[in-house]
């Protein structure tokens, strides 16, 4: 019986062909498609099904993707030819909420935006805020170690999970973690689930350490700037002051002037860049008053609202910027991070890159920690051959900055070749190692991170654009 | 050339065979010892020496144990016959601070308390406050998970670190992590690092997130309750209001009286157990004030002071229960969490224990994170076998209400054999083949966490009291 079939007689309709399911599990929103159709798509319902899915990938070697909403950005979730894609999207129920151990249980399918809506009900939220909250996954955000805007302030995901349960690739069940805030019994192998990106386990099962919501309203301040590297200096005078803003987004002209564009405001001076703040807790109305003070000394145009309302309106800017680069073209979103005293040499970086390979290179960055999105834009379906080598020199760059490739999206297919440059290739071959003490038949997700390269860097899998 | 040959070549005076130095190897302060004298002490005082260390050890296939400041409470670090102790005591420099980036860079033999002073100079702090800061090293306070007072609020050393630098078992140098706040390169093997209690590699430098002081004075709240059981309630009550303490400590009849009778204060009343809690921050008054409206509520005698010199006096209290002990024999200090909400069960759990075994069991608990201290107090030298059985059993309730053997000790080699009881026999090996990856010759800290276990549950190791 073919794979397919062992499938079906295992998991019935659960188990599905249709051209639209098979098309559909080949793309994340990286801009990038696998080569062709995979086998099937699984809906798994339970931990059964997946553990079912997995004995039945592990006796036929057969390749598994497991797949949360496919929103990711890197490429990492693209099911092709000859394999299994395991969609964990029906696996959404929350199991178990409790405000008194402040900590919620939940399946890896249910969306981020869905679980923050029923955990206000209970006064309580879970911090990872991917922009991508409303559409992803809350296994997708901790199988990719997804950040958001309020990571310099309240965590990442790695700080914000207590417990997860693991289908290895042979379809055993793990219960990795705890229940309690502390646990140091042996290796912390829920840590090291975090941001694995498919190749250790699928997750069908998370403890998650919920906060209470923080009491009053945000307090939110906007500047604009002469240009980015005034408000990258200034943003980099609001951390070093110990003031604790919730969120610090910045903007650079490109990305100002095309949001402006497309919500018909009107254009921004040129190469005007903005800063755009919002505080929290009981200090956030004094907190806010300070900060506005440091951006005026800086130099900044500042507005300053007591109001959420008009605070979430001034924060639409800033979430306009993914809408406004899709009706450009097809993007790719990068995703480099450097300390945050280096946010404004990467800027210069970037202004370099852009000269170097006459592009474009409209960037926001999560000022508050020294992540930023420059975003390629193209006219699809292939990333040029340009982009690559200005992402290339991008890459290198942050690193040579002291930062990493990627801060929160992940390596995926599509940064797999510049892992080894980060890692260095002792670190590149444990990590390997590591992978297939879980998966030692490589079924789980190959090619994804650690696309084999050999000594002259050259990879052997295919072109990341392909 | 036998071993110590070898390293005496290579390190000249920096390996120590002094009696003094060999007998203080081969304790901790668990009040457990090795069987007998490692060959030697290397007292590292560069990465390369370390290196070198590991090399020589690698290549004649000796194990090492290594050792921060001796202050462990498992076991983790006792070097014994035909071992190499590898002290990072003289490692102790701080390389770098920067409060732009809020990162600070040091060697792994440093105090915890030294770098506290330091950097308080520069307005920041480290979270990790274990009860040892002043005599226990950061390196140790990161290769065992070491927790302290102020997890619930501030995290623990897992949300800490930003970057290791670590020495495998053949000598190699690996970069782990990065400087940028976030980064989801490959595989987390700082996370993995973290608690590892040695048997994946060798700390030589740590990238630690710290933090600006938080502004304004601590403010201090006392309530003595009739028993355990409604003290215990009570901060259950504090967690659920959404009300966040730095600090929440439990102490039970036996530790209060035992504390009052060393600082000579007048005698508790019988039963009496004490909650002492610390607020922070801007909103400090105002909490302290509603805990205290609170803890008055649950039955509580409250006294509340906003006076940071009174709050330390009230907080002394808790902080002589180590003295109190240490005053009355030898002690073996367990170490269970719970979540928090279970607090009270496990209380109900040690008099039970207390009833069936005919001990008395005073415990201390962080009662904002469920970590439960229950000291053992016997005539030296051996843990009396009615003490291991009473472990047995506190281990198998916490397990059973969801907690875990440890919440900020480790496992050592005192509790290796309950190891696989909390993680299940698939995990159990698992995290080994995982050790193997880093270290396939098995000489770091062998028997350290992974005691060998046959089928029927019995260790071939020495007995953890032998």
């Amino acid at each position: 019986m073919d794979v397919v079939a062992q499938l079906q007689a295992a998991l019935g309709a659960r188990v599905d062909v249709s051209p639209a399911a098979l098309r559909g599990a080949r793309a994340d929103r990286s801009g990038h498609s696998s080569s062709g159709d995979p086998l099937a798509v699984v809906h798994a319902e339970s931990v059964a099904d997946v553990q079912q899915t997995l004995r039945i990938a592990h006796t036929t070697s057969t390749p598994v993707v497991t797949r949360g909403a496919g929103t990711g950005l890197a490429g990492a979730a693209n099911a092709g030819p000859g394999q299994i894609a395991l969609s964990m999207r029906r696996m959404d129920r929350i199991l178990e909420v409790r405000p008194d151990d402040l900590l919620a249980v939940v399946e890896p399918g249910i969306l981020n935006a869905d679980l923050g809506r029923d955990l206000a009900e209970q006064g309580l939220w879970w911090p990872p805020d991917p922009a991508s909250r409303e559409i992803s996954t809350v296994g997708g955000n901790i199988a990719t170690g997804a950040g958001g805007l309020l990571c310099a302030k309240y965590g990442v995901v790695r700080d914000a999970v207590l417990a997860l349960d693991v289908v290895l690739a042979d379809g055993r069940l793990l219960h990795l973690g705890h229940r309690s805030v502390k646990g140091v019994t042996g290796l912390d192998l829920t840590a090291l689930m975090i941001g694995s990106e498919g190749v250790l386990g699928v997750i069908v099962g998370a403890t998650l350490k919920v906060r209470r919501i923080t009491p009053g309203s945000p307090c939110s301040v906007v500047a604009v700037f002469d240009g980015v590297r005034s408000a990258a200096a200034a943003s980099a005078t609001v951390t070093a002051s110990g003031v604790q803003p919730a969120i610090m987004e910045l903007m650079d002209a490109a990305s100002l002037a095309a949001v402006h564009s497309l919500l018909g405001l009107t254009e921004p001076a040129p190469g005007a860049a903005q800063l755009t703040i919002q505080t929290d807790g009981p200090a956030a109305a004094d907190e806010a008053d300070r900060i506005a003070e440091m951006l005026r000394g800086a130099g900044g145009a500042v507005t300053v609202s007591h109001d959420p309302d008009e605070g979430e309106k001034l924060l639409a800017i800033r979430r306009s910027m993914h809408p406004a680069m899709a009706a450009r073209g097809m993007t790719l979103i990068e995703d480099v991070s450097v300390p945050r005293s280096a946010l404004a040499a990467m800027f210069d970086e970037i202004a370099r890159i852009e000269r170097v390979h006459g592009l474009t290179i409209p960037t926001v960055a999560h000022a508050g920690d020294g992540n930023l999105h420059p975003n390629f834009v193209f006219d699809g379906p292939d990333v040029p051959d340009v982009v690559w080598r200005a992402a290339d020199d991008l890459f290198r760059a942050a690193i040579r900055l002291g930062g990493t490739l990627t801060g929160e999206h992940g390596i995926g297919t599509l940064k797999a070749r510049w892992l080894a440059d980060e890692l260095g290739d002792d670190q590149w071959r444990l990590q390997q190692d590591i992978v297939r003490v879980f998966d030692p038949a490589g079924i789980l997700n190959p090619g994804v991170v650690f696309a084999h390269t050999d000594a002259a860097g050259h990879t052997d899998q295919k072109d990341p654009d392909a």
